[in-house]
C-alpha cells in the first residue's frame, strides 16, 4: 500500500426533503450568491424549495451556467459576485454548476484572472465558502475538491484543485424529473470514475479493491431501475445518489495508484467536438481497455472480470476480452453508442487530439507508459 | 435508505514514517500535552519518533492511561493540563488513550465534573483540539467522535460522543511489537464493529452492504498474516489499519440502522470482570447470533452467510446456524476462547448484568425488541 494522506471536511446532508436544512447550515447573515444551470430546477421544484428555505437571507442569483463551464461565463459571475459583495456561493446544479462554483468561489476574492487559476492546477484561496445542493448525480463534485474547466477561446478543458464544498445537500427526489439520457450519464461517469482508481494493478489494498467492486456491482444493479423513469424508485435513486458521490470523494483511492487516462483523452474529445463528458468515457474506456488490459492492466483485468461480471471460465486472453465486451455492452444497454463512427467524430479530430498529446509531451497511465502514440492506437481502436 | 447526516473532519496521515509529519500538521508554538499509556511506546522507538519530531515545540507528558481508561485517571491530567496551560492534546497510543484524549480535551475548557460530561451523552465543548499517533488498530476512535469511559466508584462504562481529532497519524510499522493478543483484539474488535452496522436488514443500502462485506472479507482474509509475527508483512499490517479504521468512521453507517446490542452487553461485562473488551465481544457476539439469528437479523444472516462465507447449502436455519460456527470458529482462530465459562464468568455476573439491565430499562437491537429478558437468554447461550 502506497503513502497517503485523506481528508474530506464536505458535511453530507442526505435524503428526502432535505432541501428545507439548508438554512441550518448557511450561517444567518451570510449574503450567498446562487449559481443556476440553464433553469431545469424552476421546472421539477428545487428552485422553490431553495427560495422557501432562504426567506430570511439576502441573496443574489445568477443564472446560466453551462454544460462544461467555460471560463468566459465564470468571468462574468465573478463580477458580479464582487459586485454585490457575496460572502457565500451555493452551487445549484450538477456537476458543470458546482465545478464553476469551485472556480468562482476561487476567484472573487484574489486577483488573477480564473483561467491562470485553472493553468496552476491548484487554487491557493483565500476562498469564500461553498455550499452544494445538488440535482445531478455523477460527477462527485459535491463531495471532493476537484473541477474541470473549459476555455472557449483555446477550445481546452482542464482540471484544477480547489475547496471542498462546506456542506452539500443530497435529495434524490430532485433526480425524478431527469430525463433518462441524463441520468444514463451520471450512471456511466460514475461507472468510469471507479474504473479510473481500480482497473491497475491489484494487491495494493485489499480493502480498496472490495470497496471499488462494491461501487461498480452496485451500480451495475441499479442501472435498470434508476433508468425506469415510468416506474420511479426512491430506494434506487439513493443509491444511485451514493453511489456517485463515493465514486469520486477520495474513499476509494487511498493508499492505491490511479490512471485517469481515458479521463484525460476524453476530455480531449468533449473539447473538439462538445460531446457529453460520459459519452465521450464510454466510448473511450473499452478502447483504452482493448489496448492496455492485456499489458499492465492484466492482471486487475481478469479480477475485475471475475469479480464483476463474474467470467471464470477460458483462458486469460478470453477472459480479459470478455470482461471488456460486458462493460460495453453495460454502457449500451444505458442508451449510449460506444464507437467514434457511431458518434459523428472522424479521424481528423483523432489526429487533431493525438498532436496535442505529441505536442504537450502527455504522458498517461498509472505506469506512466501511454504516450500519444498509444493513445493513437486506443482511438483507432475506438473507431467503429 | 434512511436519511442520513455525514461529516467526518479528521485528516488522515498513513504510511512508514509518518510520525516525521507530526510538525507539518501540529500548529508551531502550540503547546501540546502528550498522553500515553503503559510505555510501550518507549520500548518501540514510537516515543523517540515523537520527540524527534516536536524539537522544536515546548510540550508536557502524561503516562499512565489505563486499559479501559478510567474517569478518576482522567481528572488528574485534566488538572495537570490545566496547570501547564496545554492548548493541544496529543494521544499517542491505542483507543484507550485516544477515548481519554477525547474526554481530557473535553473537560480542560469547561467547568463540569468529566463524568457529568460522560452521562449527559455529548461534549459540547469549548474543546482543546485533538491529535492522535495510532499504535494500536482496534478501535477507530483515531477517526471518529466517539469514546468509551469507565468509572471506578460505580464500576460503570458508558459511552459519549465527543470531538473528532484534528489529525491521525498512522504508520502500519508501529505494529510490528504489538504482542499477537493485542493484534488479534483489534481484528475482533473491527470485525465485530463491522457487524453492529451491518448484520441488522438487508436492501438498506446495496453499497453500505458491500462496503461492509468488503471489510469483513478483507479482515477474514489478512488475519492469518497478522497473526504470524514470525514473518511480518507490512502490507498486511496497512491493511489491518485500514480496516480497523474504516470499520468505525461513519463511512459504513450512512443511511442504515445499527445494532450496537453486543457492544452494549459487553460493556457490561468488561465493567463487571475485567475482560478485555474485544473478547467480551467475541463471546457475546455468537450468542446474540443464535438468539436473533432467526428472527429479525433472519434475512440479514442469510446474506452474511452467502457472502461472507460463501454459505449457500441447506434450509435457511442450517445456513444461519452455519454462519455463527463460522463467525465463532474464525473468533477462536484468532486465539480467542468465546464462551463465559472458558473466560471464568459465572452466572452471578450474567444476573447482575440483566438486573442492571431491567433496572435500567435498557432495550437494545435495531428494532429495539431486545428487552433484559432477551439478554438473559443471550447470555445463557454464551455460557458454555
Amino acid at each position: 500500500m502506497k503513502n497517503f494522506k485523506f481528508v474530506n471536511p464536505t458535511q453530507i446532508i442526505f435524503g428526502q426533503n432535505s432541501i428545507a436544512q439548508l438554512s441550518k447550515v448557511l450561517p444567518q447573515n451570510s449574503k450567498p450568491l446562487l449559481v443556476f444551470g440553464g433553469g431545469s430546477v424552476r421546472k421539477n421544484g428545487v428552485y422553490d424549495q431553495v427560495v422557501a428555505a432562504l426567506q430570511d437571507y439576502e441573496y443574489s442569483e445568477f443564472w446560466g451556467i453551462e454544460s462544461n463551464p467555460t471560463v468566459e461565463t465564470i468571468r462574468i459571475v465573478i463580477e458580479q459576485a464582487r459586485r454585490d459583495k457575496n460572502d457565500w456561493v451555493l452551487a445549484i446544479g450538477g456537476g458543470s454548476v458546482i465545478d464553476a462554483c469551485k472556480l468562482i468561489s476561487a476567484g472573487i476574492l484574489v486577483d488573477k484572472d480564473p483561467w491562470d487559476i485553472v493553468l496552476s492546477g491548484v487554487a491557493k484561496g483565500p476562498f469564500v465558502p461553498l455550499g452544494c445542493i445538488l440535482t445531478l448525480p455523477a460527477t462527485a463534485s459535491e463531495m471532493n475538491a476537484g473541477s474541470v474547466i473549459s476555455s472557449q477561446a483555446t477550445q481546452e478543458k482542464f482540471p484544477f484543485h480547489g475547496q471542498f464544498p462546506k456542506f452539500s445537500i443530497l435529495d434524490p427526489e430532485v433526480t425524478y424529473t431527469l430525463p433518462k439520457y441524463q441520468l444514463a450519464c451520471g450512471l456511466a461517469d460514475s461507472f468510469v470514475h471507479v474504473i479510473e482508481q481500480y482497473l491497475t494493478w491489484p494487491n495494493q489494498s485489499l480493502l480498496m479493491d472490495r470497496w471499488a467492486e462494491g461501487l461498480l456491482l452496485t451500480i451495475k444493479e441499479i442501472a435498470p431501475k434508476v433508468l425506469d423513469t415510468d416506474n420511479i424508485d426512491y430506494d434506487s435513486r439513493a443509491e444511485f445518489m451514493m453511489c456517485a458521490t463515493n465514486a469520486l470523494n477520495g474513499f476509494i483511492r487511498r493508499g492505491v495508484v490511479e490512471d485517469w487516462s481515458t479521463h484525460m483523452i476524453g476530455h480531449e474529445l468533449t473539447a473538439l467536438t462538445g460531446i457529453a463528458h460520459a459519452h465521450s468515457l464510454v466510448i473511450v474506456l473499452p478502447g483504452t481497455l482493448r489496448i492496455m488490459g492485456t499489458l499492465g492492466k492484466r492482471e486487475k483485468m481478469l479480477q475485475y472480470a471475475e469479480r464483476v461480471w463474474n467470467i471464470t471460465e477460458g483462458d486469460e486472453e478470453s477472459r480479459i476480452e470478455k470482461a471488456i465486451v460486458c462493460t460495453e455492452e453495460f454502457f449500451r444497454s444505458l442508451g449510449f453508442t460506444t464507437r467514434l463512427s457511431e458518434a459523428g467524430i472522424g479521424e481528423d479530430i483523432e489526429r487533431t487530439l493525438v498532436q496535442r498529446f505529441e505536442e504537450r509531451g502527455t504522458i498517461l497511465g498509472e505506469r506512466q507508459d501511454m504516450n500519444f502514440e498509444v493513445v493513437e492506437k486506443i482511438l483507432a481502436s475506438c473507431r467503429r
